[in-house]
């Protein structure tokens, strides 16, 4: 499966008392590393809305591994894990770019809706998008 | 000046890797009591926005005394400062609830618009509001 | 199992542009829920933290079942799962109380461990709070 | 007075039900142009903190003239206003970088402090760093 990258710079409003990068921040870039994967891909998210295609966020999972810290630039890699009729799951995975470590993987499930959150199928309403997301599948 | 309180439970979350409350957040926590003034006076910003008035925030200042720790309530003051034809200004403490210490004061000045944010006059669009405002800053 | 209950009320702060609370905030809840459900065992986390037990996140999970609103009151309630030798799962469910529709469910599973993160056997260390958790999980 | 410049890419996250970029989140990033600034003149905020020099926020203003949006790239301006024995005021412009338009202007004030927060006299404690701001204040 290609994996798309995009990078982050942790500051301080990023952190907690414990010193390291509070753990629903990570959950937020994946957002950040989904908005750029679809960019590269040629369908920003804006573009999508514009043709009507929503892709809310029905579940998340996230796994912490090593903690991010201050000043950190983290290395965040995202990709089309499964594609069905109605619904996209991606993965994620976030590393510290100095050293490679793995510090967190995770994934988000979303539906593929109307603006009215009424599920599409992708395969009809946009083909080209479909194909292009089920070739990354299987590079 | 009448004041209105709000609480307000500091979480993790909130925190920075100094081990205090991450600045911006105090500034956050002002549009809480902003909210809680607005519902005290039995105009929730809701039932506003549904009259057509918006409050968009045109400004803000803030000035940090001591800094709030995890799991400290914080104890968040709002009251008007300033009422004139289409601005308001806002006046904020915020006080650790268990010392009475003084940890931040600060402001945020707001336009008073139409959604499509042209100045209206609030004493033309809803003159009740405005004396209901005009008499707080008098007592 | 014994549900411990917080509120929450939805400020902009949380919302993003399609109207709804921005999917992260809610993970950030399940830390208020934690604390309060610590605190009302008697067990607040800086308590632990004192004695030397740290909690550390090392999963989590989040389904989203309906969109909470600005101005929202949020019931979260919290529970303990699942209790092992040095690891611990937390439930979690997030309603709109006004009308009682749950929004949100998920878990958060946190390692038991020394300040230096090393895993300590809850049993051993802190044989009440151990019991403590154990007699929720049969209720 | 020389300004140097960084850029954010806005989320989702960032922006709140009003459909625009929240205004907190303007002033999280004036914390991300002050750590490129202290990077790019050689001083970044780690270094500081191992010498021991810490910069807490002890003011902080803004002044909103336009929203940004999702995916706007936002180019950050931040510079040294004001030097004092043992106060720093920095500058920030943050624009929309496609159209050049100035969405936001403000300003941080931080103590030059020890670890302890007694302030020191950065031209006794690090006199490099001292001219080596006052000489961007001049040109």
């Amino acid at each position: 499966m290609k994996k798309y990258e995009t990078e982050i710079r942790v500051i301080y409003a990023d952190t907690d008392a414990m010193g390291i990068v509070y753990h629903t921040n990570y959950i937020k870039w994946f957002e950040a590393g989904r908005n750029e994967f679809l960019r590269q891909i040629g369908y920003p998210y804006s573009r999508l809305e514009e043709e009507g295609i929503w892709l809310p966020v029905i579940a998340v999972t996230c796994e912490y591994k090593h903690p991010g810290k201050y000043d950190d630039i983290l290395l965040i890699k995202s990709w089309v894990k499964e594609l069905r009729a109605a619904t996209v799951l991606m993965g994620y995975e976030i590393f510290r770019k100095e050293t490679g470590e793995l510090l967190v993987t995770g994934t988000s499930k979303h539906g593929i809706t109307s603006p009215e959150l009424k599920p599409v199928r992708l395969k009809k309403v946009n083909p080209t998008l479909y194909d292009r997301l089920a070739e990354d599948l299987e590079s």
